[in-house]
């Protein structure tokens, strides 16, 4: 039988796939793991610093002893005993009976990102507005995507989302005659911003969120990693019915179980379930059982502690070697947890464009534009701190202040490039926060 | 802050959301854990013949010294070790790199329901015609039914896809003005049917497929479990780029770990990919290095043998009873390897319906109507001999044979509505198989 071409098929690829690309920095990315690179790219937590003696302990009796159950289906929802330890997590961001959070009411997902996919197919079809802190998430907008929703950022600042910008955001989408489906917004130490919403802010968007009956999609991997005292009541401790609440085992205990939960009011959780069943069956039992039993045996709390010294430590270099080494015209965010700063670039400098020249100079970093949905967002750069050494991230920073001493330099000499180009010129103004100081906001341009 | 009602939201689920509902089954499933019900219901493997101390060895070096890897994120396609094994188990049903398979074009998933899910996701928009046999995979027909396909069913008999049936729906179709994305079939020990494809008609599905330039997805979870010597060469294995192949390690390894894979022309595993990152970020780094180490080190192959020994024994057993005990009009198949027996009960009496007795007389199955995305289906049901030990199948045949019996009893005495209401008769004829013997096949009725 002769072989049918590849292209025999190109024309046949659901239309959803027109807008899924490759990332096209993905390539340059294939080179960040050589040693000789340093790379802030990454968000891989330290997961180096886990009890791994214990853990495969654990796991020896999961495998072994259990290994009937765990190795066997579990049911779509997932396993009851998790769903108790998730409802104890959440509890220490105020989310518990007393607010109707229940295990009954809990999915257990592959990561917050399956979590993410669930919702999303159980709210959008084609068309449909989300949303989403300007900038956000880089995996929630491929979610969106796939979903062939339209993305519509709100700008955050220093505090978080702006709530005046999430009221005009939601009287721009009804004056184009649409409704937004939900608005997704990560709270704490937000990816890739860093920054946390405040309390006042908090109740402020659920107010504006309940008036316009706006369904509130919390995503919440670094609720945890605080790095001053106790984590902020969450936006789903605030409000029962009209916020579900997305979060992980990714960042404190780690990624590669892959286990993520979502909690949402009884009758959207039974279409998650239903969605999940379609789409993976059931999570995995092993997983879902190494999880419980740690979180039931072992010292969690204080290994969360330990990560969080970790990360501060991490932070606390970042913030220091920046000071010390970025030329003028550089900002950053000051993340009070999480893994992220997010940096802005001197006037006129492309984060995206400037990437290959960082490569060159064996430094690497996730340009601001893949945290837009609209291309936007190349005057800024995520910094990971999470995972390097703090040798690496003082390293790193002198690697990238000298590439972009190096590009205002060619710019400097090749100035006529430096105009805007009006026409490209985006609503989405990542760029009223990270310049403090009363400045006019530049327009961002890609 | 007062709450939403759950119905605020209620008209904000996407449209796919209108067709997906909890299996009206499910209520009665959850009484099937009960020790006092007999159940060939469920597919679940026999993983207690697992070497589980072993497993448990390995599960703890993977958790303990190899943790920082094991526990991290992983690429979006999945470990390339793994993608290596899957390749040397793929190379025992034909399909090697004399055609064209190899590790690059492997995309690993969470278990074949993934698979299936992303293939759907990459192929289908709401509308689209999916080809499939009748019966079929109910989780198959689920992942259909979220991506809003219209599923054209293609009858099946004991020697599996028929291909005129095949080629006849395919002038249905096109007369309809529809194009078929791709053809779905379980070659092997089919889900439910048992039943599988020969040899000869494997070559007639493929040059009918290529005639329609109509691609073809092969799931083949039960490939390696036959009861009579080698796997039979796949469809892959006979045609390059015009076929997907899907399979996992539920069945020759175990279920919990929920890893499965699927190998696409090169174009199409891009984008496989992609829209596996949207949906899961990447697959546990835990369960891939735990199945590749497994498949590395273990000798698996015995142990695929030992569960081929299990399940032939419960086979025969199951066979031997039904030919004991089942009242006449009952016919079943017979198969070779795999999990499933599909039963065709005496005219006029319907599964479904005889579902709440059955469990009422503690024995448990699934009715035939699971298989069918039309509702037919209703004269058959699914036996699973996978999991219940030899006396359990015993016991199980007795009781359904006595429910049965009851049934005909009362439909002798209440014959009236035995006649086939002539509007509830669907041209998918399912009893073109299970009913031997040249008789005129009787119209399929809900």
């Amino acid at each position: 039988m002769t072989g049918t071409t590849l292209d025999d098929y190109s024309d046949r690829y659901a239309q959803r796939m027109r807008g899924m690309m490759a990332s096209e920095i993905r390539a340059l990315f294939a080179v960040t793991s050589r040693p000789e690179v340093v790379s802030l790219a990454g968000g891989a937590p330290f997961v180096a610093a886990l009890p791994l003696d214990a853990v495969g302990e654990m796991m020896a009796q999961l495998g072994g002893e259990q290994g009937a159950t765990t190795l066997q289906y579990s049911g779509g929802q997932g396993d009851l005993t998790l769903r108790e330890r998730i409802c104890e997590v959440m509890a220490l961001s105020g989310i518990d009976a007393s607010t109707g959070a229940s295990p009954d009411d809990v999915v257990v997902t592959v990561g917050g990102q399956q979590a993410l996919d669930l919702v999303s197919r159980v709210f959008l079809d084609p068309g449909d507005v989300v949303l989403a802190e300007g900038p956000s998430y880089v995996g929630a907008l491929g979610v969106f995507q796939a979903a062939q929703a339209d993305v519509v950022h709100v700008p955050i600042d220093e505090d978080g989302l702006i709530p005046a910008a999430l009221a005009e955001a939601l009287e721009t989408v009804a004056r184009a005659g649409k409704r937004a489906k939900f608005l997704y917004t990560v709270p704490n130490y937000q990816n890739p911003g860093g920054v946390t919403l405040s309390s006042s802010r908090r109740d402020e968007i659920l107010a504006i969120a309940e008036r316009a009956r706006l369904l509130v999609v919390e995503d919440d991997p670094y609720g945890l990693l605080g790095f001053n005292g106790e984590p902020m009541p969450a936006l789903r401790a605030r409000h029962r019915d009209g916020v579900l609440y997305v979060s992980t085992f990714s960042k404190t205990f780690a990624p590669g179980l892959r286990v993520g939960w979502v909690l949402a009011p009884h009758a959207v959780r039974e279409k998650l379930v239903i969605a999940s069943e379609a789409q993976i069956l059931c999570p995995s039992m092993f997983a879902q059982t190494a999880i419980a039993t740690y979180f039931a045996t072992m010292p969690w709390k204080e290994q969360v502690k330990t990560f969080r010294q970790i990360y501060q430590e991490r932070r606390d270099v970042l913030l220091a070697s920046l000071t010390d080494l970025m030329p003028a015209g550089t900002h950053w965010t000051r993340p009070e947890g999480g893994f992220y700063v997010w940096l802005a670039l001197p006037e006129g400098l492309n984060s995206k464009e400037m990437l290959p020249r960082g490569i060159a100079a064996r430094v690497a970093y996730v340009p601001g534009t893949g945290f837009y949905a609209d291309g936007s967002g190349g005057s800024h750069m995520r910094l990971s701190y999470c995972f390097p050494t703090p040798d690496r991230i003082r390293e790193w920073v002198r690697r990238l202040a000298s590439v972009i001493e190096q590009e205002m330099l060619v710019r400097a000499e090749f100035g006529a490039a430096a105009q805007p180009d009006p026409s490209r010129v985006t609503w989405t103004s990542a760029t009223r926060f990270g310049r403090p100081g009363g400045h006019t906001p530049a327009p961002e341009v890609e």
